[in-house]
């Protein structure tokens, strides 16, 4: 029999009428003739709750106990599914990540996984047991628990599955279940149109994962494509919904040059302005910033301007990493001399992606052209292989996506025309 | 330095507020030269929200699973006082019985322990650490999760010290911390005259634990008694209070011939009547019911009647355990062909214990005149070594045991006078 990993959610579990239905979603698929390994989240506001207590305790609390107190969350939640699935009728077993043998560096609180034993796991399932897994934890080699961070019950499922993929133990595939129907051309709050995608590659899904389409972590898509497991985003609420499948580019058809689009306004734009010309000094710049762990998206620097040989240096970064920022600035000046540090909040960062685009020219001046015609100023251009992104004032964020949707068919509206094969 | 083994149980731990306040009775602890064990219990209501939450989902879950849920109520704990002992500047670290290596029976709910590993413990106490200790749980040396079952938290402290003490790691003492102030001669919300001790023996903690006063687990207390730790049961919420020192009979100055009474309203008693006397009638019935996991406390066979040559057999059971009993009641019929099954609710045990009353005769006399002079009818009788228990009618309850503390100088009106060096 094949091995399908299901990953579900806090949402997904938040209270028991829910937990019963993640059994149904469970035995469904061991009933279709596939063994099962279940990863879980903590219970909806399970985490946040134990995150609350520990605060009102202190307000620095020891990463290591963090550790120990919030992976709890997860095994509460296996332990209910299992209880749940044996209620069924089927037998289930459930496992901590250190029963597992989920090893992850020494680190807390973001520990990465270093090796995932598979020899349990197989034992019961040759059983016939459903295996649930408690997700976002790990253990050192010493029997520390540690967790893996944002994203962390997504990042167990894929690596349980890549690892029984590199031991050619039978997986099919890994499914991640939430409360969204899969993966949509663009937010469907902003656009009610946007189309569920039947498909999209691991390229185009690191790329909308990373310019704030926060369905996957990009850490999950980035193993998941390391070891070419075919990922499934559905919800945990439509069984009979396929949703969207995460897989390789080469596996795909190719509808369309751009997949999708995604809007992010978690970011605020840095301008340094009129730095002396003289080599070294972006080093110097991004070494700070790195120092202090403030990631740098969007970058532009313009060319030396001849009259009085100063250039400008201009990037995003995340809003939440502005305080951070700000105690840097006076070092900045002092290394960099600028004439002035300007921050600019007030921006949308609008991103198209698709593997498609790769083949075509004259994306790009699509997109420009369509901003043009809606009269809104491009602030920030950056571009990969498979994406552009433009910097645009928020105001017209909407504006531009509406715009965009429309010129590359990223809204419902011809969904027949294009996409007969769609399940919706 | 010497090792103190601290037990707090849950109520001690039921918010935020409390947890600090035992972070600081481990400080404490610490500051007079002490190193600390903590083990802990499950936060306050933790447990039976757990239990909840699974019974929601099915009546009879698994026991297994119903292990992996409720030790995470211990974890919780162990985590959030380890966070709050260090907000307070001292190093502290939280192990869950599977860290420690706290190995138990391959069974759940009720696994006995096996064996404690102390490496990794003084380890950490040699990094001049507090450790803090998950109690109820432990593990299977396949690394299945266990619990101990009732009073599991006094289990493993005792359990830890026993095996320090064991190991020459300098033990001084396990000091168990409640929301009670010590061991009463009697209920103080029954008599509220009622005298705490200042010591009292393993023999005589067993047999008021056994007669109900539901301070500490018979179990617990066998351990302290087998390994001679000296146990000190005090209150979390009055740290300046030494509560009662439990040890050894022979350490003990004995004041009185009687130490304490307890009343028991929590048992049934039934009398099969009339069976044929024919040998191993008792054994049948005692086997059966064993076999069903029914404790029987007190047991009573008359002589057999020379007139019908039949005699009957009298016996308390918990009144938890007389819905499992009447399931049997057809198959002792059939076996014993008694006359009827009699079933009495309407009883209480009262017991009076002391380690003094081996060496005086004449206690039991004086218990059943006391009894007598107040016209109380007593219906079953049964004694050990430091023990006497009487089975009265329940209106009589208050009334025997107010008149036996008077009878046996257990209420604190002399105190003074024989106690003069009692803290209270």
């Amino acid at each position: 029999m094949a091995i399908v990993v299901q990953k579900f959610g806090g949402t997904s579990l938040a209270d028991v009428e829910k937990i019963k239905n993640v059994a149904r979603a469970v035995v469904r698929e061991k009933e279709l003739g596939n063994d099962v390994v279940v990863v879980v989240s903590a219970m909806g506001h399970t985490t946040d709750n134990l995150i609350k207590l520990a605060h009102d305790i202190s307000k620095n609390p020891s990463s290591r106990e963090m550790d120990m107190l919030m992976s709890t969350g997860e095994q509460i939640s296996i332990a209910l599914l299992a209880i749940a699935i044996q209620e069924m009728g089927y037998k289930a077993v459930s496992m901590t990540g250190a029963q597992v043998g989920i090893y992850t560096e020494d680190t807390h609180s973001k520990a990465r996984i270093i090796d995932i034993k598979t020899d349990k796991i197989m034992n019961h399932i040759k059983d016939g047991k459903i295996v649930i897994v408690a997700g976002f934890q790990g253990i050192t080699k010493d029997g520390e628990i540690t967790t893996l961070g944002r994203g962390g019950s997504d990042t167990s499922a894929v690596a349980i599955a890549a690892k029984l993929q590199t031991e050619n133990l039978g997986i099919e595939r890994c499914d991640i279940y939430s409360d969204v129907e899969g993966i949509y051309t663009t937010d469907p709050r902003v656009v009610p149109t946007a189309r569920k995608l039947k498909e999209i590659s691991y390229e185009e899904m690191l790329e909308l994962a990373r310019v704030g389409a926060n369905v996957l972590h990009p850490r999950s898509v980035e193993t998941a494509k390391q070891f070419q497991v075919p990922m499934r985003l559905r919800s945990s609420f439509k069984l009979d919904d396929l949703g969207t499948l995460v897989i390789g580019v080469e596996k795909m058809e190719i509808y369309k040059p751009v997949t999708g689009l995604a809007c992010d306004k978690s970011q605020v734009r840095v301008v340094i302005c009129d730095i002396p010309d003289r080599p070294g000094n972006a080093s110097k710049l991004f070494s700070l910033l790195a120092k202090y762990e403030l990631s740098v998206d969007m970058i532009i620097q313009s060319y030396a301007r001849s009259s009085n040989n100063t250039n400008d240096i201009a990037f995003t970064i995340d809003k939440d990493d502005l305080p951070k920022f700000m105690t840097l600035k006076d070092e900045i000046t002092s290394i960099m001399n600028p004439s002035n540090i300007h921050i600019d909040e007030d921006i949308a960062k609008i991103s198209i992606v698709g593997a498609g685009m790769i083949d075509r020219p004259g994306i790009a001046a699509q997109m420009f052209e369509t901003l043009a015609k809606e009269s809104i100023n491009i602030k920030m251009i950056s571009t990969s292989e498979i994406k552009i992104s433009c910097l645009v004032e928020k105001m017209h964020a909407k504006q531009a996506t509406e715009a965009l949707c429309k010129a590359f068919e990223l809204d419902g509206k011809d969904v027949a025309l294009v996409h007969g094969t769609l399940p919706d």
